[in-house]
């Protein structure tokens, strides 16, 4: 299926005048502060999130899953998803593909899709932390960080196969979500564990081409439940500092230990030029993995002023945005279009803080001033604005429901199947 | 010193233009949705929010204390100062005092300055977490829970006490935050320390009056370090059940363990007929008494949208509102007024959200739908609102910087000078 | 197969030198106090735990599973392996079944077999967390608590099944965990969840027979992440008060949000005579369902301790035992008998609590005392009164040990294969 | 008071025979696994851990603070009670002043009283987190990470002049402890507050002794409750990364987010040969501050057996052991007597574990056998070799029996009254 830009002109035609009237009103508000919105909205319209390949299916628990209808079978219709997004939002114009789950045996055709639909491929994504049919070693104990040698080999070759893959694609990073670990005290040593881990970094490092970085990943618990190779940003720190240049720390919202202030550690990551990307969700309990903004969307508008900030003040790399999370309940389309909506937001609030008067406020450590400055940004209603950078390029005024009024799942449940399953997990 | 209806009506001169032109786009906005926002308006205006007594003065921790200028040194000067917070956002209302640190030695003086300032007396708080200076009995180890019935007796007396000054305000509840426990396994033994609790409370249950409440904190930890008498909503229930129908249970936000979701608790006890009251404040790791809406706004939301529900749709009875932060940083006024207008955001949010819709998607099970109708709410600016339900009593626009405007604090340096220290924590 | 007493007599042989004289040096050391170990030994002797039917397969995580070898293929090897358990440790006499992974087909083979290992059968389980082939409604949305009463509906008579299967097993119990809940803000209202829930419960309690019990678990999340139709004790509590004299909690450890004081809870429940039944597992982070003692083993003494106490002092039923744990890395045969070696160790040390000397101390608040008391019983080693309480009754000395040395796990993969997997999770 | 070794000797002499039986039995014990104790033992008996100078008062809590009698009003009060401590259990040899609250008026007459009761001064530690009384700049807003350089230069001559009086009593170490952060969002950027609490640091580096190093503390929350300057341990590495040879991370137990491995971060910090000390304390809920080994004893298992690993296996620098705990309902003397000995306890678990078993279990992926391996130690019950220890340096072989033997407490409140007030906290 593809949605042509008539369609969605056809949509946006009953929504329009509510919407004009309704940047209007936002523009008005936002002049009284002195503030034009024409700049936010360019960049609001520039932003893009990549889609992680696995995404487009249904998730689940340990306990069970519950898939829906017209799931993608295949990495074409994995990418054809990703185009009917990107056609609603006009923001999700990259993929991200997971190895061995999206292996592209043509990479030509596929390319030529992607292209025809819009869509880049960012970084691509190695799996060690389950067994495929064919393998030799098994993963049950560790990967890059497991105590035999040979399994740390073959653990190498498969990150090594990936890069080899990302490149017909011309992606340019290799994410790097290391399961290992241990789940009982004294399951194995820690310094050897982190040895281990280093040493094959190093090797797969060697394989990056030049204009590629590896992004590394930490996780406190699961799916190892003592300890994990990479529990926390300060281990990824001391990696991707002995790797090089080229390795960055990855930050995935749902990695981390109750409370966590994730701002901070985004902002010394890129005081240290070391934050290479960025995996949304959402999440109250552990790594819920839910709709992004969907529990704590003031602490994702703090993360962006940090992220806002750091982009202008640090010389830290351009980032890689990616949606990373679990759609058990939701139709995963719709789940990924709040999610990136809600990113957007996020953005274009933080955005709109008044970084001189913020800086003011410091200086005088008058406390209650900074709060009503960031809080005056936060509470501003930005929907207008982010509905109008989707407008502007022919995307939805608002992707949710244009999805439903183009009866998109109705479409692919009709093209596909009830009952197609998606690889991953 | 005491704001005039003139001075604040000066202040707000300047602003009424943008003012006026805010709540124009806001209606505009909301009419756009068929909804009208006088009945809202009218709504936030009769809401009130007592301020406790101690949180006029500085707060502090345990490794410090750093106090400010012009703290209200005797009860008297704390009643000006809710006074004053009253006449700028007149949602401060009324006053919760603190025995023994508020002793009304003039009660009907007191009474009277409440009177002029439109002030009403909320639930008294009982304290027997400290030790005072002509004390038969410490406290160190128990209190209402203490192993030794002469300390038990002491306690409760003190309660009764307590009742018998908030009876010459005209005060309608007692609060009961027990601070008992114990800090190492072994030190007790918790049956016993729920059944001497359970007594106590009876004790003093008995000499409420006919028309009044008492109310029952719980709390996981702090001060006590391994278990507290009343540690969660389940113990709290189980003794207000067996008191009676004058007994509820009383919520405060930071008194929770990490991640718990704090609507749902308060949305079974109005269904069981037992919410009581609310301690509003704000935390990101434990309880840190933060400014209302400082940190998770949006938990405030969903907790406001279960309170409109309940008072809508049960029997619970009406609620005892009260802030309960430290202002160990702000100007506690400062923080005070924040607070008040957190809570109001809050609480019209919850009322824009769109009953309707919300029950017939979660009748389909549209997750997807249901999301959205809750963040419509929650992403409208409803400040304009909350501005103009102050304004229609005469109350100030942004109480804030009228706070500023008019020099409050200055004034009260003046009057009282550099280094009062006020009563309390 | 089958360990006869002779295997196990062997095995033991070699062991019994050391084992009597480690038996000997603690009864001296236990004599220097006063105390005698034979009444302990008996009471750990006649102590069982039930192993759930499903923990017999190597279990997993959302993101893999890696099968072991030789894992039971139906539910009489299922049973087969308690009963190797059981000769091993004396201490898992009873199973519990989990329907609908393990329908007794031939109910009266079913008994026979578990008689002639010497196995009763404990409480059934329900399981409406996943859908299965032929089911008419789906339970992604819920079951007991669901919204539409049809899918309740289905939900209540497959526990009314359960509890029939039961019966034919000479089952007393039916235990209820219940996965319903919401994942988003929204998705669900509170009350109308609690009340579906507690309709449906009613419609199965009164389904219950005579002399039966259902115990009601409770859990903070997953795999729901916003919340759980049932999340705490408070919760459970309100439900078992109302269903009636057969209701009580379950409490697993696993099911409690970080930090809780689960002994307390233990405590309050039996106190009210509603605690129901046990499961045993540990955890470090979440649910991380690892081997009982493995993380928090002066947890695990704490709880008992009030077990101990709450047995001899209060009116609470008899008890319901089980584990429930995941075995992802070890054998789960091997995981099984270090979970029970650990609840017996904790089981011995409680008993061993001087609870004379230890009341003593709580009256005179001599906190130092009491924990000196408390860390004496823990910090001794009972080992040797464990491996004699197995010996007396003709196990192992060393479970571990002898299931090693009998090579039982290799037996079991020559009979049933390297790749037979195991029903359940 | 003095204690004499006459009296230990006295008081030991009615515990000597059940004592050497004790020994007698665990020596038997240990010898069927080919172990012997007297290296143990000797190691114990060298082991010596400091005591923290304002541990000799009682502590208390935000809401209040119940003192005991006895406690000690000045320097040398404080230096004699440490004295008793060690004479009592000779492992607690060393004692860590606080500036301001132990300024040496007399270095001379203070060492020479130390060196007669055989006590050597450790780290010393300065105090920004509180204003004193002649102070210039208040600190309320923070010190060495404060906005305005000067209060940040006041801060850094404080620490400096700390050093200088640590040079006179021979102390070899600075220990900062930084309580600067921010308790709002926005309050403070990250990136300057790093920079300057790196800037500060340096000052106070380079007026370092050539034979001193700096122990640079972090802490997630507490004061500051929305961000700390130094809030976990990947900050305090980069931070003492970039100081020098001479900066060392210190690592205080209670100072984690919940569910933090903390034996794990000490084993990388030894690996990067940057862990220069500890301090020693337990918890449940947050920074409790709780008798060592009261609430988590196997964890202070797991984190002694890194630390015995790393020192014999990693080039890390020797370590400034000491406790810091928070006496607010024991007899702050008998507190730390108890402290010493679950450390103890713990060392003398962790040099039970067959490391070459546990090396060849982790090889073989053999968890259950790893678990084993380190339960078979941590279960052992050695306290006959800590007394060992203890007696064979002539003091104590229950110390805090011998504590209360000795009626310690009721002479020091002979000597210096009920009512004295401890300098600190």
């Amino acid at each position: 299926m593809i949605i042509g830009k008539n369609s969605i002109e056809e949509v946006n035609k009953s929504q329009l005048t509510e919407h004009t009237a309704a940047v209007g009103r936002l523009n008005e508000q936002l002049a009284s502060k002195g503030v034009t919105s024409e700049d936010i909205v360019n960049k609001l319209a520039d932003f893009q999130v990549a889609i992680p390949s696995w995404a487009l299916g249904t998730g689940g628990t340990r306990f069970g899953r519950f898939p829906g209808g017209g799931e993608p079978a295949s990495l074409n219709q994995k990418i054809e998803d990703v185009g009917l997004l990107h056609a609603l939002n006009n923001s999700s114009g990259a993929i991200s593909l997971h190895i061995p789950w999206d292996i592209p045996s043509d990479p030509q055709g596929t390319m030529e899709l992607a292209k025809s639909l819009g869509l880049k491929f960012d970084a691509v994504n190695s799996n060690t932390f389950q067994d495929q049919p064919d393998q030799k070693h098994s993963y049950k104990f560790g990967s890059l960080a497991h105590i035999n040698k040979d399994v740390r080999d073959q653990a190498v070759a498969h990150n090594k196969e990936v890069i080899d893959y990302g490149k017909t694609l011309n992606s340019k990073a290799l994410t790097v979500w290391l399961a290992d670990g241990t789940t009982f005290p004294g399951q194995g040593n820690f310094r050897n564990i982190f040895q281990n881990t280093l040493g094959s970094l190093k090797e797969i490092y060697a394989h990056l081409p030049e204009d590629w970085n590896v992004l590394v990943e930490y996780k406190p618990f699961e799916p190892n439940f003592y300890s994990m190779a990479i529990p926390d940003w300060g281990t990824s720190h001391l990696l991707v500092n002995q790797l090089g240049d080229k390795a960055q720390t990855l930050v995935d919202l749902g990695h981390h230990l109750p409370n966590t202030n994730i701002e901070q550690i985004v902002s010394i990551l890129m005081m240290q030029s070391k934050l290479g990307g960025f995996h949304f969700n959402d999440s109250k309990f552990a790594d819920d993995d839910l709709t992004v903004g969907a529990i704590k969307p003031y602490q994702l508008f703090l993360i962006f002023c940090e992220l806002v900030d750091g982009m202008k003040n640090t010389d830290n790399p351009d980032l890689s945005w990616m949606i990373d999370a679990s759609h058990n309940l939701k139709d995963p389309m719709e789940d990924l279009l709040q999610s990136v909506e809600a990113i957007l937001i996020a953005y274009a609030q933080a955005m709109l803080v008044d970084q001189d008067a913020l800086k003011a406020a410091q200086l005088n450590n008058d406390v209650t001033l900074a709060q009503e400055i960031m809080q005056d940004a936060y509470r501003t209603d930005v929907r207008p604005l982010v509905a109008e950078s989707s407008r502007i390029r022919n995307a939805a005024i608002n992707p949710v429901s244009a999805y439903r009024d183009l009866k998109v799942r109705e479409e692919l449940i009709k093209e596909r199947g009830e009952n197609t399953i998606s690889t991953g997990l």
